[in-house]
C-alpha cells in the first residue's frame, strides 16, 4: 500500500474548456428525441460513444483492449510491475439520461492517467482507463454487466434467458456487435490492485455543504418491495368508515408511516414510495385492493436491517389492525458495500494537499464500484451535482467544480502507481 | 294528503317464486361477459330490457307510454283524479352491475300496481308504474337522465354535447331508438302527486340491525375532488428524506387523515379515496406529481360542510408543511335531499301495520328520488342488500326479503291513491 500523503512529484494541470470538450462531444452521441441521451447497452449510440472514447484513448497515447463482452480498456504500461491500478466508469445511460452520470468517469480517467503519462513519464505500476460498458441496467434487467464481467460475476445463463423489451436476449445484442457470449469468461481480471471511480454524487449534500468532493465510505444497502395490500370492494356512499376494510386508506397509512419511520432515523436512511396503484379505481367505489413500492436504504448494515424491520411491522401493523391482507414481495436486497480504508485515504490526502473541502459520505445510489470492492481495493470520488438533479436532461455539474475533481483523482493515481 | 295509517282494505299478496320470476328474467338481459350484467343507456341490451317490462306491463292490464327520452309508464286510471301517484325505478346499470340495482323497483312497482288494480279496483287517483330510462352515468356521463326529462332539467346542449366513449353523442344514441332529441322538453310532467321508489339499501345498516326495512330520511350530500399534489422529483438513494418534496408521500398522508377524519365524526360521514397514480412510477424515484380522487358524503347539510371543511383543511395543511403545490378540482357538489315526511310517514304506518321491523335511515347512494324530491313529494323505501354488496355481480337480496317490501310498497300506493 502507498504512503498516506504522498506529493505529486510532477505538475498535472487541466484546462476547463478542453474537459468540457470532451463531456460535450460524448453527450452529443445518442440524443433522445423527447431530451437528454439514451445509450443503452448494445445499442447504435452505446457502440458509436464507445468508438469514441477509444479514439481519444488512442490520440491520447494509451494502448487500447476490448473484453468480450465489450468492456475497453486504455493503458499505460508500468515500468515495475504489470499490476493494475484501475479507473474509470460507465458510458451506458438511463432513458432521457444526463452526459454526466458515468460518463464524467471514463473521461476523467483517460484525462487524469494520460495526463499523468505525458507530465511524469512511465508508471511504477500499469495504470488502465476502465470505460465499463454497462451499468443501468436501462436496455436489460442486467445492472452491473460490465463490472460483473470483469469480477467475474455473469452466471452462464444469463445472455440467452435476459431480454430488452422487443424480446431480443443479451446474447443477440452481442452477437450483432461482434461480441461472443461464449467468450465471457475471459473478461474476468485477476490481475488488478486497486480501482477508484469519479462519479456525480447524484444528491444535494456537497451543493448544500459547500464541499468541493465527496469521498464515499460507503455505497448504502438497498432493499426493494412491492407491497400488495386487498381489502373489501364497496360501495363509497353507503358502507359505514366502521364496516369498511379499504384497501387504499391502508396502503395510504403505510406509506405515510414508513416514509415518517426513515425520516426519524435520519440521515442517511431513506424510504420511497415510488409507484402505486387501486383496483377497481373509481371515484365512488371502496378501493378492494392496492399495490405500491417501497425503496429503503441504509449504508450502515445494522441500522439498515432496522430500518427495514421496521417497515415491515408497519405493513404488518396496520394490515392486521384494519382487516387487510398483505403480501410483501422482495425485488431486491443488497448489502452495504464498504469502500476500502486505504484507498479512501489516498483520495482524502490527494484533496487535502489540494486545499480542498471534501466530506466522508455514504453513496444513496449504487454504482460500480460496490461490484469491484469485494475483489479489488476500492474507491469512489464524488463532484458535486447541481441541485442533485441525476437520471434527466437537466443533470449538470460545472466544469468548475469538476477540474478540482480530475487534479484529485490524477494526485491519487499518481500516488498508487508512481 | 292522505291519513298517517291507513288500513289497506282489499287484500294483497305476492307469490315469492312469481317475484322471483320476474327478477330473473329481467336479470338475464344484458349479460356481461365477465360477470354481471350491463344495460347502457340506448345499447341493444337496454331496449331489450324496457320492452320486456313494456309487454309485461300490459300483460297486467296496465296502459303503457314512452316519452321523448323513453322513460316507460304503465297507468292505472283514477276514477275521481288523473293527478298521478308514481312508483318505479330505473332499468339502466353499471357495467358488471347486479340484477337488483334499479331494476326491483320498476318491478316491485309493477306488481305492487297490478296487484292493488286486480285485488282493489281502480284507485280514485291514478297510480302509475315509472320504469325510468337511466340514472347510473354508465354509459354516457349524465346521471339521471330519466328523472331530470320528468323534471325539466335537462339543458337544452346536453344531447348534442355528451358522448360515450365510443364518441357517439347522446342525441345520436337517442335517434337510433326512434327518439327525438328536440322532443326532450316535452316528457316534463306537472301532474304528478307523489313518487315512492322501492329500491336495494346498497349497504349493510338493515342487515346487520335484522331490519326488514328501511324508510329515507335524507338522501346524503356529496363532493368529488380531484386533487392534485406536486412535489420534486429526486433520486430516491441519493436524497435525504428532509430536504424531499414527495408527492406521493403527502398524498398518502392527506388520504390517511382524511379518511380518519371521516371515521371520528362517525356514521354515516363517509369519505373514500377510489383513485390514484403517481408520476413517474419508478421504484427508485421520489415522485414529483401524485393525483387521487376523494369522495365524501353526509346526509346533514351542516355536517357536510363541516366534514369538506375538514377535508380541505388538512389538504392544505399536509400541502403547506411538506412544500408540495395542491390544485383541488371539484368534480361533483350535491346538498342533501330530505325526502317527504307525509309520505315516510305513509311508508312508516304501512311497515307498522304489515308488523314489519324498520329503521330510519339516511341513503349514503343517490338514486332517481333525489331528482323528483324537489318537485313531488317522494319518499324512497329500502330493501336489505345482502353483505351490503352493490353494483357488482354478487348483487343479491333473497326474494324473503323482498316480499315484506312489496307488502308495504302496495299498502302505501293504497294509502296514497284510493
Amino acid at each position: 500500500m502507498p504512503t498516506p500523503t504522498p506529493p505529486t512529484d510532477c505538475a498535472v494541470r487541466f484546462d476547463p474548456a478542453r474537459v468540457q470538450r470532451y463531456i460535450d462531444d460524448l453527450g452529443a452521441i445518442g440524443v433522445h428525441p423527447e431530451g437528454g441521451l439514451y445509450r443503452g447497452l448494445y445499442t447504435p449510440a452505446w457502440a458509436a460513444a464507445m468508438d469514441r472514447m477509444e479514439t481519444w484513448l488512442r490520440e491520447l497515447g494509451l494502448t487500447t483492449r476490448r473484453d468480450a463482452v465489450g468492456n475497453l480498456f486504455g493503458r499505460l504500461a508500468g515500468t515495475e510491475s504489470a499490476r493494475v491500478v484501475l479507473s474509470g466508469s460507465h458510458v451506458d445511460t438511463v432513458r432521457q439520461g444526463g452526459k454526466y452520470d458515468g460518463a464524467l468517469g471514463a473521461i476523467a480517467a483517460m484525462l487524469a492517467i494520460s495526463a499523468l503519462g505525458e507530465a511524469c513519464g512511465p508508471p511504477r505500476k500499469t495504470l488502465e482507463v476502465y470505460v465499463i460498458c454497462e451499468e443501468e441496467g436501462s436496455r436489460f434487467p442486467a445492472n452491473f454487466w460490465g463490472s460483473r464481467a470483469v469480477t467475474g460475476q455473469i452466471r452462464p445463463e444469463e445472455p440467452d434467458r435476459i431480454r430488452d423489451a422487443d424480446g431480443v436476449t443479451l446474447a443477440e445484442a452481442m452477437r450483432a456487435q461482434g461480441l461472443d457470449p461464449a467468450a465471457i469468461p475471459s473478461a474476468r481480471r485477476d490481475d488488478l490492485d486497486a480501482f477508484v471511480e469519479l462519479h456525480i454524487e447524484q444528491g444535494r449534500l456537497l451543493e448544500e455543504g459547500g464541499y468541493h468532493l465527496g469521498v464515499v465510505e460507503t455505497i448504502t444497502g438497498l432493499r426493494h418491495l412491492r407491497v400488495h395490500v386487498t381489502g373489501r370492494q364497496d360501495h363509497a356512499g353507503t358502507t359505514p368508515m366502521d364496516l369498511r376494510r379499504d384497501a387504499l386508506a391502508g396502503a395510504a397509512e403505510m406509506i405515510a408511516r414508513l416514509t415518517k419511520a426513515a425520516a426519524a432515523m435520519g440521515r442517511p436512511a431513506v424510504a420511497t414510495a415510488g409507484m402505486i396503484a387501486a383496483q377497481p379505481g373509481a371515484i365512488n367505489i371502496v378501493p378492494r385492493a392496492a399495490q405500491f413500492t417501497v425503496d429503503t436504504r441504509h449504508p450502515d448494515p445494522a441500522r439498515r436491517r432496522a430500518l427495514v424491520a421496521e417497515i415491515e411491522g408497519i405493513l404488518q401493523e396496520v394490515a392486521a389492525r384494519r382487516g387487510l391482507g398483505l403480501q410483501v414481495e422482495q425485488l431486491a436486497d443488497h448489502e452495504p458495500t464498504p469502500m476500502a480504508p486505504a484507498i479512501r485515504q489516498v483520495l482524502a490526502a490527494a484533496a487535502d494537499a489540494e486545499g480542498l473541502r471534501w466530506l466522508a459520505l455514504p453513496s444513496g445510489a449504487g454504482h460500480d464500484s460496490q461490484i469491484l470492492a469485494p475483489h479489488v481495493p476500492t474507491a469512489l470520488l464524488f463532484v458535486p451535482s447541481r441541485d442533485g438533479r441525476s437520471h434527466c436532461p437537466e443533470e449538470f455539474t460545472p466544469v468548475e467544480q469538476i477540474v478540482p475533481g480530475l487534479r484529485v483523482l490524477a494526485r491519487a493515481l499518481h500516488a498508487l502507481a508512481y
